[in-house]
């Protein structure tokens, strides 16, 4: 196992904590009890709570603009305090740490695991005897910061077969006749309906997308059709995703997560 | 009076600002510009308006995780502009900044007080005439920030009886005959009830909570029982607590803070 | 054009992606790659969607308190993938980053401009090919961190004629024979009318607002009134504002931004 890690140690969260509680917080201060060097990043504390799908959605999201040697710290942990393993992964890119729940799903379907251990080593805990409802300050957080400070994953506790990892089934689009099937996989603040649809499925191509009974022709943003209007798009994630200029898709077609969507290829160009 | 400070210094931002507006970003901004090796973690801004309560509480619970050294700013301050002091307080492990309204009461109930100051030293302020509206920018975070340069508390204004500070008076448990009596003293964002009660009073017993006319058995956390089932758990605040598993404990039993809560022993262990 | 930056260098973002999304997160991890030690600062996170009034408000009202060479990314964008330009700016004291769509209004109003350029030197971007839709993460992160690291404004791209800049029209306020006359520019998180009258109007005198049909005298604080009751001041913004102790002003008078404001000078003073 080879040690990695950036210049300045970077360490992300993402939590369902909401910012309007102190645990976030606890959870930096711990970092900078363990280590002043390292530089914490929050890629959201707004995930709805304990939903591990959207979880998963977000850091595979944000995963690839990290630097080298980045480490993730994941807790949407509805199991916390059961027997739910604690784990961390190591990837070529990355170390994942956080519950073994399904909230790494959408990395470990794109990327190789280098390792993978349990964390059961409690001299890299805040205490050996941390509470039940509160993993991410008492086990995630500081195993975590001493990985920033350069102790080897190994050493937080013994190797676990990578293929176990713990994933939910992520829902699959297919190639259809005239097109593709899918499913919108995230909703986002603004409202932009995100399917499972790659985006590389329609660059090139002129198409449109089918949602609700309605036919949205596809363009390359939202800011191309007048206000009030949806246009569909390949979106910021690489994904076909549905938006309204100046306001929500999801409100104009009332669509949920996993909700179905056809693209019509109209003319196959090259 | 010793010199305290961390490696790198830190400073904490606790607030009812709310992270709509641009005040949290100008105190950060104030402490950079006067001291750009210091490190600033929001404890948290979405105090709920002016109430001093939920900020005690909060800095209560986030204190015991933060490094020796770090100072800690509070700005729910709803007499501003008013003849309330500005005060800066040393304790053992930190120092607080804030405004002489009681937002310190849960800390200085378990704390001792090396020194106080009320804050009058107008050169360590952003200017000599500050607003009447926003201390936290020209007052606290300018004294923050000289603080954790290596400005002497001392230096920050006159000393104050440490005796003199304002406290709210903080709502009691009791022991009754089969049990604990207390009451809720927050609510998080789960909706989990925190109540007054110790998490030692019933640790290592089989106990449960009466509240709202329903007995919930107690357990070690939420995750135990099924979804959309209560629990009562000794929390992460180290309190006796009531949640639900994947809902809010607040919407199921229409509590709120001061309202009434029984621990009732089932059978005492040694 | 002469270098400008602090010590350590400092990036501030005002956006509208809101907290729950992963944008601004991954704007961050952008940054971070480019330069670690770099210090970022959020401004806001919570304009109203694609409001480019807002950000020109909250850009004005921060950039006073930041130290000088702090760079200013600014991604409230709706018509990010149209033709609008993407542009730097160096001011006296600072760089802004951004969408040439209005956003820096209000700076602009005040400051003079340096130079500006047009952001289209591909290879201080995430990549030669950015998407149409965040051009936050594909162009403007990365450039400010070039510049952060030290590059030249003048390489980013083509000098620009400032008085091209997009900018809005300002609504004007006014003396009237009795005082003056001036509407809401901004509505804070906790209710505060914010107007377009500068505090130097009314500083010293004795004076009253209008509006909504009602007199509300003026004060120094919205603490020197009962709780529940309305007071005008000079707010931390620098102009006459409407609060009303522990509630908020927004409700109790159903005003909105453009509203008009009355500003009664009861004695002139010197």
């Amino acid at each position: 196992m080879s040690d990695i890690g950036p210049s300045v140690p970077l360490i992300t969260l993402l939590t369902d904590f909401g910012l309007r509680d102190v645990y976030a917080g606890i959870m930096k201060g711990v970092i900078a009890g363990i280590s002043s060097a390292v530089k914490v990043i929050d890629i959201t504390h707004e995930i709805p709570p304990q939903d591990i799908r959207a979880a998963s959605f977000c850091l595979m999201a944000a995963y690839p603009y990290f630097p080298q040697g980045t480490i993730h710290v994941v807790v949407v942990d509805p199991g916390v305090g059961t027997t739910r393993r604690a784990v961390a992964v190591e990837l070529e890119e990355a170390v994942l740490v956080g519950p073994d729940n399904g909230v790494f799903t959408g990395i470990l379907e794109h990327k190789r695991v280098k390792a993978a251990v349990e964390l059961t080593c409690t001299e890299f805990w805040l205490s050996k005897n941390p509470g039940y409802t509160f993993h991410g300050r008492d086990i995630f957080a500081p195993v975590a910061a001493h990985l920033a400070s350069g102790i080897s994953l190994s050493m937080m506790g013994p190797p676990i077969d990578p293929a176990e990892l713990i994933r939910f089934e992520i829902p699959s689009w297919k190639e259809t006749d005239d097109g593709f099937f899918g499913v919108i996989q995230y909703i986002d603040y603004f409202g932009n309906l995100v399917t499972n649809i790659p985006g590389c499925c329609v660059e090139g191509q002129i198409w449109s997308v089918e949602v609700a009974d309605r036919e949205i022709p596809g363009g390359k943003t939202y800011g191309n059709v007048a206000c009030g209007f949806p246009s569909a798009f390949v979106g910021s994630h690489g994904f076909v995703e549905i938006g309204v200029n100046g306001g929500s898709a999801k409100t104009m077609f009332s669509m949920n997560v996993e909700d179905h969507v056809q693209v019509i290829i109209k003319e196959r160009k090259s």
